[in-house]
């Protein structure tokens, strides 16, 4: 017997139960879409097929669900799949959640003790010729690019050691290249980090393996043409912590926040661990070497920023500490240095998740994108928003140089998840196109692409689901080149 | 660019558009799913690809959706799509509406002239291992039982001459016979009938051909054990007519309203032709042959049932005369007689779908159940009702013996499509068993499959799903040993 989902107040959360697959041909549409979008905007997250074992679990836990909107000649397809990874199997088959806290396998159920628990939940990723969903705690999963169906586990032919793959990986927009790395690569609390890099044809051309000076979620990193950067703050775990049947990360506030520095084509014994202040950079926007210097841009909090892992010292959660702003960090790569400077680039406007112009990644660039939230604009009474984060209503496009902030507000019955751009030709510039992403319109229960021009950030398109879908965590365009498709329907 | 469908106020409509095609797995339930319903819920209804030409248009034009709730073990999935005929597949083609006023092709585009033309939104049909979908303006459009992917029109291998096929065959619960019609047959505005017997492994076995006093609309008709029972009422078209731009039919006051009796192992010469007052039988529930008498009972209107469907006359519709209730028409099947003997059951509670235990079809029978409306009971002020019948609120138990009616009421904000028996097991009493139906939950936007202890008339549980999903016009029940399959995720 399934449980009702709205009894314990999922609709109005982050991560929402949807619990459904979907298609919608030739969707409605306010305004035009422009002509020149072509491709498909791929999306992961969550949408709990069953309830969490535990009410305190994270969200993180929720089924990974796939979707993708598809344009072609001013018209757009929306599909969503779950992820069928063998969890999703094995609870739809036992019909409940079988499962424990988030990645702390000691409460599973002993029938799926051995099976890989990976939700598969966070990111999409395209790369020669594939598509993947990802989750930091496992390798990729390979997903039919058209009808969204599973394929399975992808180990690059046998060539990628690592147990876990990064949700952030990131695709050399010249060479084609996807730089990658696992942590706890060796299996749960090892604080092993094997690094990849995969060449344009998805061959595995280099592996370096670090050792971290403690064990600890390593969200994301960057890479310059040169280097790789790679943020550690101090939510961590360790054997002890779980087997004590915890949730799977924790704030440590007497460990320090390091960044390590690696080049591309450097070994271990090449890196640099700088020493910052403390907080955490969950997320990143790009980073450029520029000589002796090399420059990490990425929303930055001064604290833990989850409000489901819990402090070690017992401190309560502080959501000003869990907020990120923008910031530009800058090493010296010259001797001696072991400490980075901190730049507040753009603290009105606080946010987690931003994105750039992917032709410009590891390269000199101007602008950033990103949800954030203007307190100053609460929502309409009433409307049902319910998550441990503050809901984004604006979008902004953040001149990197100028330090101008351009907005677009979404209006005050709808939450804005992470944007998207999509150049509006292969070699416009930098810049140039559109900025999309989803809005939850609350009050009609229902999803809405928002399709908005990136430079004026002014909307110029909206695609109207007849339903909500769930909510994402990352998002990514595939050119149509990238993944060759045919519209249905089109003669 | 697709029109906003909000803009007409489809959504509250009969035939809301809602233009997704979904897959909900081990559905949401409150109560407890009775683990003895084993098989498949197939309902068909019509949901608009893309709006209508005319907005004077009948909603019987949106194109054909057919779903199924699957039920084992306790549990349910559930599953939607278009019924993917050429209309269909040539609307999503061009991104817009290309055909005309129902079932007129003057106003059709161009470049759709010869194509079959049915939106094939009527009725599912379950037979000798097939699934249909049927609209008695075109033959029958086979489906997928599982996936339900369309295959495309069936001919019964080349052996079914009509051009068109009955939305209400019957299929003899004994013999497994399937007795069916098409109108028009030869082609439109044709007054040719071909009544055909098809053996319950598929084959055609019989073939009569009858002409008809008029071309009307021949919606339903019954059987008895020894009889087949035509009502003919006027709701009528023409070639002129249809040639003048007009929506298919008309209803002409001044013709009679007759009813055709033929042994079902006759010929055409061997019909009978009954006249009764004015009205419409547009739904039969069941006929009965008792020596020298044969009974039909069918809910019956005093006049033009469709608000959509002009009085000749140019007199406004009447919602009064629309309005059936289930009465029980005697026939004489001695020499001489031409009328036939009515008798008004339940005036109290109007209603125009009702159905049986169907393996009671042409067989002595108690119990009738049908969806009617209390007028006692309105909606919740501000529940965005909007059709051209009345909305159900109730289901009734109708006993055709003792005329005792057992009501089940649904609440004030839900509104039921047709119901179906579901019968507790192969062998058990008629009557015992379950009532399914599924309601339209209109403050929460989603629809909820019903399941009521058919003796008791008492819900048991209800099916939540997180959307609201297309009007059903008919359902079937196909029990498991009919059409087995495997539930998803059941180990």
């Amino acid at each position: 017997m399934v449980q009702r989902f709205g009894d314990r107040d999922f609709a109005s959360n982050f991560f929402t139960t949807l619990r459904f697959e979907g298609d919608v041909l030739d969707c409605e549409v306010e305004g035009k879409i422009p002509e020149d979008i072509h491709g498909t905007f791929y999306r992961v997250g969550g949408d709990w097929l069953y309830p969490p074992k535990f009410d305190h679990d994270s969200a993180f836990s929720a089924d990974g669900y796939i979707s993708m909107f598809r344009f072609a000649n001013g018209r757009v397809d929306y599909k969503g799949r779950f992820v069928r990874t063998p969890r999703f199997e094995a609870n739809l088959a036992a019909g409940r959640q079988l499962f424990g806290i988030y990645r702390n396998r000691a409460a599973d159920d002993p029938s799926v003790r051995g099976l890989n628990s990976t939700v598969s939940n966070t990111t999409p990723l395209v790369h020669a010729g594939r598509l993947f969903a990802l989750k930091e705690d496992a390798r990729p999963w390979e997903i039919d690019p058209h009808t969204l169906e599973t394929r399975g586990e992808w180990d690059f032919h046998g060539k990628y050691s690592s147990l876990t793959f990064t949700a952030h990986p990131k695709v050399d927009p010249v060479t084609g290249e996807l730089v990658c790395f696992g942590y706890e690569a060796t299996g749960e609390a090892s604080n092993d980090v094997f690094i990849y890099t995969i060449d344009k044809h998805g061959e595995v051309k280099r592996e370096v393996r670090l050792k971290m000076p403690y064990v600890s979620e390593l969200h994301d990193f960057a890479i310059s043409r040169e280097h790789i950067v790679i943020p550690v703050y101090p939510l961590v775990t360790s054997k002890e912590w779980l087997e004590a049947g915890n949730i799977h990360w924790a704030w440590d506030d007497t460990l320090p926040f390091y960044t390590a520095v690696l080049p591309r084509d450097g070994d271990a014994k090449d890196v640099r661990w700088y020493r910052g202040s403390k907080g955490a950079a969950v997320h990143t926007l790009n980073a450029v070497t520029e000589g002796n210097r090399l420059v990490l841009d990425a929303p930055v909090s001064d604290g833990n920023p989850f409000p489901f892992f819990p402090n070690k010292d017992g401190a309560p959660f502080d959501p000003q500490k869990a907020m990120s702003t923008i910031r530009r960090w800058t090493f010296d790569l010259g001797p001696n240095a072991d400490t980075w400077h901190e730049e507040n680039l753009f603290p009105q406007a606080p946010g987690a998740l931003g994105r750039i112009d992917d032709r410009f990644i590891a390269r000199p660039y101007r602008y950033a994108y990103m949800g954030y939230t203007d307190a100053s604009r609460p929502f309409e009474p009433g409307t049902p928003y319910k998550s441990a984060f503050p809901a984004a209503n604006c979008y902004g496009r953040f001149d990197m140089q100028t330090r101008e902030l351009r907005t677009y507000y979404v209006g005050k019955t709808c939450a804005l998840q992470e944007c998207c751009f999509v150049p509006r030709s292969k070699d416009a510039p930098e810049g140039d196109g559109y900025l999309i992403g989803v809005a939850t319109n609350f009050p009609e229960k229902r999803s809405e692409l928002v399709i908005l021009d990136a430079q004026r950030m002014e909307e110029v398109a909206r695609v109207i689901l007849p339903f909500r879908i769930s909510d994402q965590v990352h998002g990514t365009w595939a050119p149509y080149e990238d993944l060759p498709f045919q519209m249905p329907g089109k003669s």
